[in-house]
């Protein structure tokens, strides 16, 4: 396993998008109100089958990068983990609204992701970004709200 | 929110641990059988709450990673982000087995997290780290296998 921890790469590239729009009542806490629940954010954990491009960290950043800003949010800090040629990529982005993952397994045309943005955020549009970016074959998709107050 | 984005900290501290242990049979791709299922790895979603320092990056930093390398992960890169004096943190671990994470809400006394780790790392033997680190009132804990095959 030691060969494989190697090509790591960190960016800190400030997105130009706007943040997700935050109401005057929401801003104290950041937890937002909708359909009577109120709850810190969205945490969508999305795995993609048969999935391409899953082997090259520069374009897994430029995708991942591209569905953060889709959702609303600001990027904070990036670091995306090549384990070698051919090999899997590891890669997280820190956002000012919580944070996008990724892990591929290209042998297996395998992709775990997920996206947890807090706020009026809404990670759904990050959806077509990334079957654009990894041309799925299948998607799958749950979602938890985060911090869920009765 | 502009003024929010402060107090960046990047760190790269190869953990001492073992990685976790992979069988032959296993080593090709990763994806691990356990109880006649094969999948990717599991992915704990846990929410913390009447939780203390959660105001504190270098505290939380050195939770995380104590809570990491438990597992029997290995830690690639870590980032925690500080929101400002008595305000919350962002940060992840990329771990060689896939991520960490932890968002927290000091004025709700509430930090959400997640643990994906792939292979045979134990994500659970995480959890009592983060009860001595954070003494939570309560403990949500949900778990996704990531990447099932039937």
């Amino acid at each position: 396993m030691e060969a494989l921890l190697q090509l790591g790469m960190v960016s800190e590239l400030p997105s130009e998008a706007q943040n997700c729009e935050t109401s005057a009542s929401e801003a104290k806490d950041y937890f937002v109100v909708r359909d009577g629940v109120k709850f810190a954010g969205t945490h969508l954990i999305i795995d993609l089958w048969e999935a391409t491009n899953l082997a090259d960290p520069e374009h897994i950043d430029a995708v991942l990068r591209e569905a953060a800003i889709a959702t609303g949010a600001t990027i904070l800090h990036g670091h995306f983990h090549h384990f070698g040629p051919n090999s899997g990529v590891s890669g997280v982005l820190v956002l000012a609204e919580s944070h996008v993952s990724i892990h591929t397994w290209p042998e297996r045309d395998y992709a775990a992701l997920d996206i947890f943005v807090c706020g009026a955020c809404n990670p759904y549009n990050a959806i077509p970004v990334l079957k654009k970016g990894f041309l799925p074959g299948r998607v799958q998709l749950a979602e938890n709200k985060r911090g869920m107050i009765a």
